[in-house]
């Protein structure tokens, strides 16, 4: 394969420069993307910081991937070149394992004498060998690993659904937002946003809780028809046995996560996805007191994934995006960490 | 009514004495039990040390009562006189709200005009008057909220089933607890030896964590095949990924909740119904990692009482109950907060 232009950082200061990295050679059921777009994600941010655990440099990001099929192996199936297709967080599993096999590939406990579990997108390939993500001019994947962008979604706002999209379709789809259900989105950022949006698509009355009421105006945009600022006294209290289902997306860890649950109705559910690096606190008292769920989710399967594309692409949906050159990836990470993306930093990677 | 015999304490030191107490004329559709046992829960001691809020004295308790419908109101048509009854947690609800009429009258959020919500066993009444409990010779309580017990069933491992027996079965069957699923139950005291029995009733692989090795004899003898000790290094680490649902009859503020939902399978449940009197930690990344959840579940509707009953006589499940008289209540709190309990104390009223 061509060596690609890319973004890499060196270590945890995360400070990007213009590489080229090699990618390997696609095998028969693999297809070699040109990637168009790529998505910055929180945990790109927490991985390349080292927050999550040690990282392995130069190390290239992304898993929120568009792009072009450029070149197909000779055993694939589905796609041809010119195929829009995208990529999120996994690149590969074992397919044979009871998760593999119900669609649950991001829970892949492995096979012996196969793979051992999941491959993340930008994690160690089956050798353990360091991988690059989707901060580069291509990508090399299983077919089986790419879903298909549907013709109506443009590549730049494709990139965020490959993991803020299923990250929040999925929560939603299992605790059956719908119809004659009330739904609360905790935090509205690339996550939040896209929560708010498939939510109400769903057919849920959906509402926002948010620290402040900045971003009030854009949660109604996108489907909210209710809005509740934390930092108006009694918000939480007032709104007691109201939502049956919450979707949290905020990882800070002073959040009142009781006082979150004690908003659910009887039977309602509190899903997390926003996943605070500290262990947080929950009275199990506000869990009994109604038979409540505090549960987590992780991305979705693979065919799930489609899914929400195409369930997007019916009903319109579409990340907000803000496009930047790689030479903006150092400055952007710190407007993350900041909460001040609207909603979903995307890489052009034509600027490389 | 006459007045009957009981056994109340003064404060929240809890030296129980006998005392007289003057029931409420039952109305027409009430029932009168002359009141055989009444099993000792923890939530009896919680409430009369006040460690849950003030309380009201002289305070009764008693919310596992077993005993003979004694005397019928004119518009009673479910039970007759000489029909053995229990009662449990709940005396009346609306009867008319949602949770009501799907039969969560634990849940019931009260009716305008109506009753304002459930009515606990002595509880206050409607009027906000203190009402006593099962530590009587006598109690009196609308013919919906009694269960009827079948006639495998003494009086005596009745009473417990009423509480411990409902805690524990409901989560156990909305969960799903069955063949082909493996269930721990964390702990194993009067609702552990319970769900113990229950889960192993249900077809579920059943298996006990407990601090030491002290209970697995018992355990095994109460349908248990896999027996852990916390107390024993690396046990719940070995025990990653294991189980499809736990029961945690615990209310120790030092579990380590992440650990436990780390021995889930993946989508699997943990349900706690031993009710810690401090906020929990749980990391959430432990709940993300494999869809998990952590639920809360609290007794059960009438119905599923009745349900509860009629599956522990068709499976000849029993509580183990050691049975005292009326002056042993006193020490006998010392006992169960000590754990010595093996596994429930039930008051026989005919020592009053």
């Amino acid at each position: 394969m061509p060596d690609v232009l890319a973004y890499a950082c060196d270590d945890r200061t995360t400070q990007f420069h213009r590489t080229t990295i090699t990618l390997p050679e696609p095998g028969p059921h693999d297809i070699y993307i040109e990637v168009r777009y790529a998505g910055i994600c929180h945990s790109d941010i927490h991985t390349a910081r080292e927050e999550w655990g040690p990282a392995r440099y130069p190390l290239t990001p992304g898993h929120e991937i568009a792009g072009v099929v450029a070149r197909v192996g000779e055993a694939v199936t589905r796609y041809a070149v010119g195929d829009r297709v995208g990529v999120g967080c996994m690149v590969n599993s074992c397919r044979k394992c009871e998760y593999c096999t119900d669609g649950h590939e991001q829970f892949c406990t492995g096979t012996p004498g196969g793979l051992p579990g999941t491959l993340w997108t930008y994690g160690p390939d089956a050798q353990g060998n360091p991988t690059a993500g989707g901060y580069a001019q291509g990508f090399t994947v299983s077919e089986d690993f790419a879903c298909r962008i549907p013709d109506s979604i443009p590549f730049e706002t494709a990139a965020p659904l490959l993991c803020a999209g299923i990250t929040t379709y999925s929560p939603l789809k299992r605790y059956g937002a719908g119809p004659g259900t009330r739904v609360a989105v905790v935090g509205m950022g690339g996550l939040g946003h896209m929560a708010v949006q498939i939510s109400a698509a769903m057919g849920a009355t959906t509402a926002v809780i948010s620290h402040g009421r900045s971003k009030e105006a854009d949660a109604r945009r996108f489907g909210a028809t209710e809005f509740y600022a934390t930092s108006e006294d009694g918000t939480l209290e007032a709104l007691a046995g109201s939502f049956d289902l919450i979707v949290c997306t905020v990882g800070a860890d002073d959040l009142d996560y009781t006082a979150l649950v004690r908003t659910l109705r009887p039977f309602g559910t509190f899903v997390d996805v926003g996943l605070p690096e500290h262990p947080s606190q929950i009275h199990m008292a506000a869990l009994c007191n109604g038979n409540k769920a505090m549960a987590g989710s992780q991305i979705g399967g693979i065919a799930q994934t489609q899914e929400m594309l195409d369930f997007c692409a019916e009903h319109g949906l579409h990340p907000q995006v803000e496009i930047i050159g790689g030479q903006d990836i150092t400055s952007t990470y710190d407007k993350v960490v900041g909460s001040q993306v609207r909603y979903r930093y995307v890489i052009d990677t034509s600027t490389f």
